[in-house]
């Protein structure tokens, strides 16, 4: 018998019309073909999609289980999604909910690695964000080092620092992490710089290996706009390194950000994810990011898009501890006092385990 | 002054909110921080989205426009889409609409390249897909030649055939690609195999390779699941290629078909873009279609996904002769006869500028 994988879509349909629409995602998602022009009988058994289940959610909507041949997608991340929704993507009343990850796709170093690296035991980690795109090098070094003056666990880049005129990688990043060793030599916390990889696989390596060769073991991608197969190919020649997954582009308001950020991302080997916050900037809700979490772990959890200080406490409540908060435009907004900001907001997350209020 | 290029969102909105609302995207597709916190003036005024018109488009939808520095993208066309789209993409409210497409950015061989390529100097062009994924690369390789003896075009893999275990690329691609020189000698038609590329972009090179080696100037590549960057990369690479654009993970209702298919894809150096033609498997429109083709040229228009032979001249009287005609399951279902039906398809196409119904 094939092994297959389970993949659930959510289908607008009557109820007269959805066996043969479930059946219609299942040859479109594998052979591509009417049935009656295949004439090799182990295709029609082990490779055509077969409709394992279909559930009324009711108000017209239904779950479609389908299992696919583990064999069409071989190990190349970026044929995974192909199978998973590529023409289906295209057809607009189907969204993709959810699926099981082959055991091929496992994450990198996540949520217990950098609790060891960063000697941080139990309590959540804090990170902010360097901003905006179109300073120098030398002014995003001097923001790096005043957050990390404040004992922050986590300095990313922007998503959108790439490798601009302004401030090209092999500059900025090499920059920033000299000022942020010298602040850990200052305060003795750990903290770690996260610089953005942007660019093709080569681009990316290349990159990869300047910010390794400055010391750091953290990097950022955006898995939707570097493509599956170009994170999972760095995540491979980078073992060690604990990358975050921002997502950008990820509005696929057609595949369920619980699955999408919450575990296609960690399958290709990203140890963090990055995630807009309910009640931010984006419009998650609570249940959204609740799935979206327990889903990506023990990839480390990382809210973002629009936290202020205070929210930690509410927060921490939600996501409990192996979780990062990103809190970018609120420390930035101090301007002058970004560094007391920051150590106010590292305070914060510090204790809050020793107020009772943590899980 | 900075350079900037304009991009075009379609927002829900009311009336009185979408001045800020614009706004808002300015700022989250440029610095993404609030804009008091931003102190330096230069980034302030040459950095910073500037909204350049609000149209009202009725039933509280609005056409915004918003110039984004050139300056933020560089020469990385991933990049160019994180500035389009990236965090937007996660506000719902929102989609992409149009934008220019800096100079930076072209096509590489299309329409003209294949013309004269195949001989075809005017008429519409014939093409079809090899399918199921699951044949071994001997089965793929005859079904291949019984397409070329009926003197099609084009005969490309199905976007579902990657390097599968059943069917590897440096087993498949040197098989048929001999195959099909086979049926050219016998019918002195100059038949291209489309092979699909797939992996990352160093797989991808290598794959592209092997079929140059083996005579291909013809390549497929899906670029929502390739990533932007590594298709550039690839067109560069291989400025000889003709790269088809696959719509695989295209299925953004988010961003508009006309842009992303039609615009983007010949910006990433692909001279032909395949996409989903109206009254087919896909919702798309007419006027989708339509304006998609107009955009795309001159790269080649190639519409499919459940094309009969009895549409070929309604499609061709629509599309006009810079176009491909794609058709695979129809053929597909001839099985003894596809030899036949392929040669009624292009016999269909070639003859149809001679009845008087061409463009």
């Amino acid at each position: 018998m094939t092994e297959r994988f389970t993949v659930t879509y959510h289908v607008r349909s009557d109820a007269a019309s959805i066996e043969a629409r479930a059946q219609g995602i299942a040859v479109e998602q594998s052979v591509e073909m009417p049935l009656a022009a295949v004439d090799e009988p182990s295709v029609l058994t082990d490779i055509v999609g077969k409709v394992e289940g279909i559930g009324d959610l009711g108000n017209g909507l239904f779950s479609v289980r389908i299992g696919l041949a583990l064999a069409t997608i071989g190990t190349d991340p970026g044929q995974f999604l192909n199978m998973l929704f590529g023409n289906t993507s295209l057809q607009d009343d189907v969204t993709l909910r959810d699926c099981d990850v082959p055991a091929r796709f496992d994450p990198g170093p996540g949520t217990s690695a950098l609790r060891t690296r960063l000697g941080v035991p139990a309590r959540a980690f804090t990170g902010s964000a360097l901003k905006p795109q179109g300073l120098p090098a030398e002014r995003l070094a001097g923001l790096a080092e005043r957050f990390a003056l404040g004992a922050l666990d986590f300095i990313k880049d922007d998503h959108g620092l790439a490798d601009q005129a302004y401030s090209p990688f092999a500059v900025r990043v090499p920059m920033i992490a000299a000022s942020v060793a010298r602040a850990v030599r200052s305060t003795g916390h750990l903290t770690r710089y996260i610089p953005s990889l942007t660019g093709d696989l080569e681009q990316m390596r290349a990159q990869a290996r300047i910010a390794r060769d400055h010391g750091l073991d953290c990097m950022m991608v955006a898995p939707m706009v570097a493509g599956f197969s170009a994170v999972r190919a760095l995540a491979r020649a980078f073992p060690e390194v604990t990358f975050f997954a921002h997502p950008s582009m990820g509005g696929a308001a057609r595949i369920a950000p619980e699955l999408l950020i919450g575990k296609l991302f960690p399958a290709l080997g990203c140890g963090a994810v990055i995630f807009p916050v309910y009640g931010g900037r984006f419009g998650y809700s609570p249940e959204t990011c609740r799935e979206l979490a327990a889903n990506a772990r023990p990839a480390l959890a990382v809210p973002a898009g629009g936290i202020t200080l205070n929210r930690v406490p509410e927060l921490l409540d939600f996501f409990g501890p192996d979780t990062m908060l990103l809190i970018g435009g609120s420390l930035l907004l101090a301007r002058d006092r970004i560094t007391e900001e920051s150590a106010a907001f590292a305070h914060a997350v510090a204790s809050h385990g020793n107020t009772g209020h943590g899980h």
